[in-house]
């Protein structure tokens, strides 16, 4: 399985910033995880909340464990919280079930990574994600 | 971003204790905090229950983690019991997201640290909290 | 069982920094905990680490919970690092067993709650923290 | 107290990266925190092992919360082993007490925050982690 390069990896998060800016956002982080879940680059925007790493890195962190975007986490918790928060204790409370939990695929459809975005509304963030990664050629799944 | 004095700390916290005597509230327990969520002063009134430091702690510290005063805490759990859960999975089991946790800023709306309250009602936890934050001249946003 | 009150635990901690600043030490965090373990009052002086709590705290909680006080933790940590490690197992990993977590004992000899004190070296964090102790006419075990 | 900007960390980081590759060091992760201990920034090259953020987040980490640069908490570790292991009791298992934990001190002496380096020898972190601090004007203390 391909891994996202650190050149691509930091692209996605400056283009991810640039994109929030441009729609008049509020201060965002943005995180990059391999396909393993462990963090690539993060960076956290002059203004934003302390812990935000953490967040940012929650909705990620489901995405690659579970091969489940956040939506559909959302969805899932929505429907059956209990099942959301068994997840949370099997991955050690580090899962964020909400939309800024993006999966990273290349052309052939493989997962490459996943990006969490958080700072805005959910739905701002998986803006930002998107952009992000469509700016390196690669296709989301949010 | 500026912090607060522990002089400044102590003042929040004895007007609040003072506003809740006055008032005739229960017991206060009253934690101030600094912007990154780090404990700077504390003080448990006679008669509150053991635990109160916890309580105290957790409100105000996920208003730094989050950015994000005790009411808006509230609302969002309120409406999304599963996200507040899973912001505590990642923050430690360390956020209590109600009234009682209020922000702290200086003149130019910067955050400089965070007040939490805890023993009586939790909209008298704020009566308490904002008489102490304004008694030194800073705004809360509770 | 007696417990202080919170003038004097007050008292205390106000004594202990004001003799730190006399003696030259660096600026000191201090804690007083109730004879349940749980914190009453607490501050850390302005120039002291972030996390200084976590040390003042650890220092008194082993001596509250253990009824050692820190010097003679240090004693069973030299001699047997399991027996504390494993005690630090029982205790949430909450026990910093080292000088600086001092008994409070009044004219019966009944512990009424200890003082936790950090931020120079041990054995000054002893004396900040005795001096505070016999300020309100109580007995330091240390 | 100041804290760094994105963009400054964002400098540190790069260049810390870039001296690693000059002196022909392995693959370098690096992280930059806040003065309250919290992630602003990180970067993993590819090619380094799935779990560095936590060891460069843990040596930088450290460092903050005790006021103590990576040498000294090293130092403390093989003379105290037990003490070091309770602070990373009270500080939830996050402190690598080795070199390459940088503080960050600006033209005053105040820290504005802390670089975390790992993937080398420890005294390879180190240099380049204190070539990344040097590079934007800020002095290290390591």
């Amino acid at each position: 399985m391909a891994e996202l390069s650190l050149n691509r990896a930091h692209s996605i998060i400056r283009k991810a910033l640039a994109k929030g800016r441009e729609a008049g956002f509020k201060p965002l982080s943005v995180v990059v995880l391999d396909t393993g879940g462990h963090v690539k680059a993060f960076e956290r925007e002059d203004g934003a909340a302390p812990g935000r790493f953490g967040i940012a890195h929650g909705k990620a962190y489901g995405a690659i464990m579970l091969g489940m975007a956040g939506r559909a986490q959302m969805a899932r918790a929505e429907q059956q919280a209990y099942f959301m928060a068994a997840v949370n204790g099997v991955y050690g409370g580090q899962v964020v079930p909400v939309p800024g939990g993006v999966l990273v695929r290349d052309k052939r459809g493989n997962i490459v990574g996943a990006v969490g975005v958080t700072g805005d509304t959910s739905d701002n963030d998986v803006i930002a994600a998107v952009a992000g990664i469509e700016s390196v050629g690669l296709t989301p799944e949010d």
